[in-house]
């Protein structure tokens, strides 16, 4: 592995842990035994690692229009692995909102991608109508179970932690079990 | 109003504009033109400050079991007042799990509390079935109804800022309608 990847990775860890403020790029630098110059030759400073994670996370989450799923069984297997890389990039997640008033680059471009991600969601939503799975009533109703949908992605499991859960890898049977609660109402044939 | 309230308000105001972190107790001081050691005489440390806003804002927004509403017009009202005080304290909200790391002692207080608030939302919604505006077909839809206005209460402000919506406080109309929707489908007499 590149030195570049390997402060990627051991950033990651390092964040994971604890939260991304504590762990500075000397710390960064002394848990991979290299010098704080030769991490700096690689990155500016942590805001720039932080979105490169966020970048890698990013492009470990998308699916292309045409790769979409298509019925419920097939997004229960993409949130499967949603739920994964969430995991895998977990300080993100939890410190979203406080990075993003470390780094407004970060915050333009993850709104820009999570708007695009929305978008998506949509398109699956109209799918499960299309193969008669759902049935939405209104634009409103469309437009609310996306938002409940793309919340529970993105904090759902903030709130099982703010409930004293102890989080950890096999947090995908509770996510999905949230989103099937948000589409209970429009299963048709319950 | 004494110099320990004013740093308070002086702390909020400042993590506010920007994050908790970046304002540093000599920052607080400064901004209200007192010495820093006059500052660390009423509080040891800027965890300190945040732990005391955390105890303002719960103090804030809490209700005794006899005042809670009763029907949805009564329930629509106090969250108004919710969503006012989370304004109010917009940076706790931002930042929770963040802070969390920062300080187990503020974390062990908050997710005490923060059940005890399920177990009253739950209450509520109870009254709500008792009153019969709404039917709930079962525990499994309680229990999932109960964590969508919870998590809509923590999360969904924060959730309409990853859409690249502006904050402002007038959220009472956005978080007031999710509830809603969240409860529509248990509404009797749609």
């Amino acid at each position: 592995m590149s030195t570049k990847l390997k402060i990627l990775e051991t950033a990651l860890k390092l964040f994971n842990e604890n939260n991304s403020q504590t762990a500075t790029t000397n710390h960064i630098a002394k848990a991979m035994g290299i010098s704080p110059g030769n991490l700096h030759y690689h990155y500016k400073n942590r805001e720039e690692i932080i979105f490169k994670l966020y970048l890698q996370l990013r492009d470990e989450m998308s699916l292309s229009i045409d790769e979409l799923p298509k019925n419920i069984k097939e997004l229960n297997q993409h949130e499967k692995l949603l739920v994964k890389v969430q995991w895998k990039y977990r300080f993100f997640f939890r410190e979203l909102l406080f990075l993003f008033s470390r780094d407004r680059a970060l915050e333009k471009q993850y709104i820009k991608d999570n708007l695009a991600h929305r978008g998506r969601i949509k398109l699956v939503i109209k799918n499960l109508t299309t193969s008669n799975e759902l049935e939405i009533p209104n634009e409103a109703s469309l437009e609310y179970l996306v938002d409940s949908i793309l919340m529970s992605w993105q904090f759902y499991t903030s709130h099982m932690y703010t409930l004293g859960h102890t989080l950890n890898e096999n947090l995908s049977e509770a996510v999905i079990a949230n989103t099937t609660n948000a589409m209970k109402p429009f299963i048709k044939d319950k």
